[in-house]
């Protein structure tokens, strides 16, 4: 048997905005940053991240799903990208 | 000399709910999944992440900064976890 389908797989996906479109929460953070002394920060963008716990699935099946789900989901392909990894 | 201070560094901070600590977002993002037909997904939770350039400092000096600011500001010490990575 190639794959051991009982084995529960964990996708990381992350999600930010392009890098064509203004992050006002990261230009916020930054400048409360500032105010803070941190002086070294050039510049702060913010994004979320899922944690997906995956059974049942054989490898190539579990990432057709991850990339499924985040575009469709996840994802607003429209302002945001995704990328994602996949552990065993 | 041994660094490059006008280096800029990229440190990205992931921040997400202690394993403890119910993620009532994550259940939700789980529900709908399911409803759409995503049936191989066990779990879902979701976190925050940040993208932070860091500019005129050597790594010693950025990785403390990053994990001041990743302790003092963007995480909630008592319900959630960070953990970072840094890039050249």
């Amino acid at each position: 048997m190639p794959y051991n389908l009982n084995n529960s797989m964990k996708a990381y996906v992350y999600v930010s905005l392009k890098k064509s479109v203004l992050d006002p929460q990261g230009k916020t953070i930054h400048g409360a940053l500032a105010k803070m002394g941190f002086h070294g920060v050039a510049d702060v963008r913010q994004g979320k991240y899922f944690e997906i716990d995956l059974t049942g699935m054989a490898r190539a099946e579990a990432e057709a799903e991850v990339q499924r789900l985040a575009r469709e989901v996840l994802t607003n392909t429209v302002i945001e990208e995704y990328r994602y990894t996949l552990e065993e």
